[in-house]
């Protein structure tokens, strides 16, 4: 368990905060190493060679091993820790909000955010232009899905916070730098406050 | 341990496919209910309260309790067996594999397939025809990912199957239906040559 942890990130990911932000709720130290994804960073020969051939971050160095894919980095980085529920029906189904967030969730938020606050909406390939109105509905549907969810409860799997939580925050939280408007969402904003109001939480810039 | 399992599903689709397989190595018995997604019977009133608010399949019940997404109702009925390594990093390397399915496998090859088979090239709208070449260039980029990683390996983790070679399995072998050449990928086709020789394998007709 005691193994350096090194996160290889750009920290203006969401993708690359949850694993931060696990790693602050558990109390885990973890070393950080930036790369510009913009100046092609993640695609230089070295980075394909040592630390994921599929060109993206984040990715967890544990030892001298390496765990792409954020949700399954910030898994690494829960394990034995309360946000990891030990039931088997609500791990799975942790695990089944995990996978909706990579499904329904990020390709839709986290891309629309990316387009137009990183590219910039005069910069945008006429295919991706073409695709932001269905990626827009997709968004609010993933977005008033959640909302629904949320209605009644604090936490989206059982009486309390996990990483199904974590991972689902990341880029909802920040949903309105891609236009969302999350004050449609009463369930989600509060649920937004509750985990801002967590003891060890960090924010994005920390 | 012991609740009854059923499966929510189309019985087509690699998705529901992959639970099924699942069941069938582990040895559980699992009941099936069948809806016709081209009909819309996933999106009726009934089924998005009952069973999945977000109106896809495939759906696990067991017992009173319901898990959407492929990727987590199978590790609930593999949960205990040897399909899940129980070495922690090698357990969150599956979990990687398997988000990076659903992120970068799954809506490019299983997409294709979809609107290739099931919709057919002339009934596409607009928007879906234009991210053909990119959904083509993207599935082939990650075959050729799995086919750079099986190279020296005989699973994605570790030294045996595990969950995660399941879920890659589940619409890998059917990327023909898409018109990806499985031929051009030697280790890729080795490996589903291995899968499809573990004991108790089932096929997707079956």
């Amino acid at each position: 368990m005691g193994e350096r942890l090194v996160l290889h990130e750009y920290s203006a990911s969401g993708n690359c905060y949850k694993v931060r932000l696990t790693a602050a709720l558990v109390g885990k130290p973890i070393e950080r190493r930036e790369y510009d994804i913009m100046r092609g960073e993640t695609r230089t020969p070295a980075f394909l060679a040592n630390v994921n051939s599929n060109g993206r971050i984040p990715v967890l160095q544990a030892g001298d091993r390496f765990i792409p894919e954020s949700n399954a980095a910030s898994y690494f980085v829960a394990e034995g820790s309360g946000l990891i529920p030990s039931e088997r029906f609500d791990h799975a189904d942790m695990l089944r909000w995990m996978f909706w967030e990579q499904y329904n969730h990020e390709p839709n938020i986290a891309t629309l955010r990316f387009w137009m606050r990183w590219l910039g909406p005069d910069n945008l390939a006429d295919l991706q232009r073409l695709q932001i109105p269905a990626k827009r509905q997709a968004g609010n549907a993933a977005l008033e899905l959640m909302d629904d969810h949320l209605d009644g409860r604090d936490w989206f799997v059982g009486d309390d916070i996990s990483l199904a939580d974590i991972c689902l925050f990341a880029y909802t939280h920040v949903a309105g730098d891609a236009e969302f408007e999350l004050g449609r969402y009463i369930q989600v904003s509060q649920w937004l406050d509750r985990v801002k109001a967590q003891p060890r939480y960090i924010s994005m810039d920390a």
